[in-house]
């Protein structure tokens, strides 16, 4: 895939320095190219839920932040990508240290980009496929409203 | 709708106080009744995104627990529920003071539990619907498994 | 929901005349309103799955073609609108003499439509939700292009 | 992944026997195997929609049971499954003499089983991809029922 704008992986870091939610998560940035992103998360007691699994809430979050840098990676400098809607299958009960998100585009437009999320648990060497998540974003001109 | 536990209104609570993420996030429990569930959240700025809008994975762990919630009240003492997928739309950009979520089962059943929840930006009297999601959910056993 | 072409009732017959795959299914239009739309369809017996229930295929495909006409009754006159994406719980096996359908505009919008469907089967008098759908429809002008 | 009834093949070929909807479609089974199917349809005219476009219901219709089918390769004897939900992405408009659709088991499971699909449209050797989705899959006994 062709990124339009040449500086798509600053405007990428920043979609993560500038995210606050994604400080307060501790989802970091790990590499990106055209078309797809990586992120990783180290899971603390704060991401559990009631049974001690990884919140979904929490793999439902890296995934669509990681989707949205993804599809970031192709649109113009003007321009940036909300979330329309997405659709989350949560594989199996998560346990481990780490979370690993890669997203990649399925499905590049000029209005809307059809992006894929998959989150594994990892545990040292160890890496399991817990989520898998696809995306519709919307691209979005710097003064355009959605809808 | 039915519950089969008269006790379901204290095993919701402990839903909230035992899920730490919840806790981090600042979902708090409003009311909830045999079928559905209703929560609240003060947004602050690191629910953000980096447009300063409610980052799309607050909106949706907030569906995701309450909607988890709502159909807890429907299940057996010795029950409890996981989330198996779901889908949400967002529908605007969520910029304002508070969530608000409330979550109704669609379909009640012995293995399966269909639940939308509907997610709105409260900013004083006003209130406007800013997601909508509905979720699969598995009922289990205490020792069971997922899958 | 305001509609933008007064002719919309004429323009959303058309919808169901000129898609051949609605008469080979036997899909109806019962009626119509600004941002809804209600269809039926009497089952047959090459509308089953192998074990005689009516194919999700068939419920899913009367519960798209009527979110489209409901969405298609809020579009400019020279604008028609293409699914993006949907999502559909089955809640229940579906038995039954006839399928009825209504759709209702969640999210009206100048280039997105989020729309829901629910699909009801009938004998006799009475009538049970068998399937629900959420729809994200594209709002495309005459010369567009989706993508 | 290991099948668990050595007759799988032959089980999944009379769900496409057994199944009249599949057969009004003029969907065919191509071949099978553990996790997998793949099917086809020969595109006529009563499968367009009102662009003349090959219906979206169609392509879930093909992708559904597909999906179906391949999950149906890893259950038991005496179990068979039925689609709880699913979602798809229609990526652009469908065009073409043939569609063919491959589904492939993500995660299977004991109660359910995830399943993703792909539709290609395909005219003489070129074929793009039109459609993908996601499928979560009930595994039930000869005599239970859903919920």
């Amino acid at each position: 895939m062709i990124p339009q704008n040449s500086d798509f992986r600053q405007k990428v870091q920043e979609l993560f320095q500038q995210a606050h939610f994604m400080t307060y998560l501790g989802v970091q940035l790990v590499d990106i190219g055209a078309g797809w992103c990586q992120t990783e998360l180290w899971v603390a007691r704060h991401h559990a839920q009631q049974n001690g699994y990884i919140h979904a809430g929490v793999q439902a979050s890296i995934a669509d932040h990681t989707a949205g840098a993804a599809s970031a990676t192709l649109v113009a400098a003007n321009q940036y990508v909300l979330t329309v809607e997405y659709k989350i299958n949560l594989l199996r009960p998560a346990l481990g240290e780490r979370l690993v998100c890669r997203a990649t585009v399925l499905k590049p437009g000029r209005t809307l980009i059809v992006t894929e999320s998959e989150v594994m648990v990892c545990n040292g060497e160890l890496s399991k496929l817990v989520a898998k998540a696809t995306f519709t974003m919307a691209v979005l001109t710097q003064e355009g409203k959605n809808g």
